[in-house]
């Protein structure tokens, strides 16, 4: 697998793999019939560096990596993940996520944190947690599931 | 004191409150050379609507309200306050907090979250904390403060 930087010519790759998780609605706070512009420039935008993952078969994942506040909250970094949903369960955001740590190393960050870990997503929180990140935070219903109904988020924040 | 929705023509009072607290840069995520209409825009921008409290003195405070997140996150509302240096100890922000919390029951939201109060910010913690708030996150050093030095943040939330 090969992670790199995303480029322009990547957006409709990145789309094809945001569009089923940002419709489904279960882990991203994002309305769910988000435009594929507002999509992009969620994903892209701002102070966010974006990397693409792939294998022989093409994009299997793609992460954005951003200070999570600014000013005195800027040496905290933030990250977005999705896989795509024919590359699950082939450790992709395991790799996604250990390059980012080293990207966020490399950036001068000194810590990584997740600010909304809907409490559902019991896969993601697993890759978290064997990878350092302590649960921090637990917000009471804080996400209205469209399968679940109300349930928590989490955040989740490791040094680095 | 009178507590009113914001105007165009309040950006001149909201601004002789911002400045002071964010170029102290204690409180708030923000750099502390942030330009007047960056500040505006973030107090002001977006989702937010601004309410001004005042006496006869003139401005007393400003808060803004705005939902946390979008999607799933959109019934959980975020407020910043910030108090006329001139007028601390007055029980403006209590006053503001009030306001706010009638405000969000009002416009159907069920909850209020802050995502991020600095620990040494022990008056308002304070506050919120006599007035139903609890401590649902702890991040340890997520702030910078120019002051103190690496200190932690806290997540708080109360229902509605």
């Amino acid at each position: 697998m090969n992670i790199r930087p995303a480029v322009s010519t990547d957006d409709e790759a990145i789309w094809a793999m945001l569009e089923p998780i940002f419709r489904a609605g279960e882990t991203y706070c994002l309305p769910r019939d988000i435009s594929r512009a507002d999509a992009l420039a969620y994903w892209s935008g701002g102070t966010h560096d974006v990397f693409m993952a792939e294998d022989d078969s093409g994009p299997t994942g793609t992460y954005f990596i951003c200070p999570n506040q600014q000013g005195g909250g800027a040496h905290v970094c933030n990250c977005g993940f999705v896989t795509a949903e024919a590359a699950r369960g082939k450790g992709v955001a395991r790799a996604m996520l250990a390059h980012a740590l080293e990207t966020a190393r490399n950036a001068g960050y000194r810590a990584m944190q997740f600010n909304f870990v809907v409490a559902t997503n019991t896969r993601a929180i697993a890759i978290w947690e064997d990878n350092g990140f302590d649960i921090v935070g637990r917000i009471p219903g804080a996400f209205n599931s469209p399968q679940h109904g109300y349930v928590g988020a989490l955040v989740m924040y490791r040094q680095l």
